[in-house]
């Protein structure tokens, strides 16, 4: 992916931190720590959600806290469907029932 | 621990790596990689010790490849019981029913 396309993509997963590391670009999102409500997926649904697809994340767990990453081995670096695995990852987070800030509609809080 | 006694008990887990990260002494070990056979406790059974033992290492699994990583928050370093958690990991994998290293009787192979 080029810059652009990247800074095109990006919108759709806001929650999701774009860094390198080791000079590969990679998405990542953690959890809220130990003491916050959970509002993340379990390292396992997104392990089966990895075996679906036949995409696998760095998935570190401690202490409670849980750190995706996304990026492409082949390549790398980003490719559009690590974008589209970021926005499912945040699908699972949604359906645990947690509110997420794509659910709370703006405006209308208490 | 002092220096003495983390060399007095590093040789009880000869398979881990004694390493220090953020100034924190730490003990690691990955399973081979994902090509090789397993011969290392899944994520899961992991976790489930911890929970049983109430002490939680770092997690990470990366491409079929599972590295576990012992400390003790507390005390920012290692204490004897993180060379337990170690060993008892170490258990965990031969009780997958795959050979470790200890299994193998030395002088017997073929």
């Amino acid at each position: 992916m080029t810059a652009d396309e990247i800074a095109e993509l990006k919108p759709e997963v806001p929650d999701w931190q774009l860094l390198e590391r080791d000079g590969i670009a990679r998405l990542e999102r953690s959890s809220p720590s130990r003491a916050s409500p959970t509002r993340w997926p379990s390292p396992n649904r997104v392990g089966a959600l990895a075996e679906e697809e036949g995409h696998h994340p760095a998935l570190l767990t401690e202490w409670g806290r849980v750190t995706v990453t996304w990026w492409t081995h082949k390549i790398r670096g980003l490719h559009r469907n690590d974008f589209i695995m970021a926005a499912k990852t945040d699908a699972l987070a949604a359906e645990s029932g947690h509110a997420t800030r794509a659910e709370i509609p703006e405006g209308r809080a208490p």
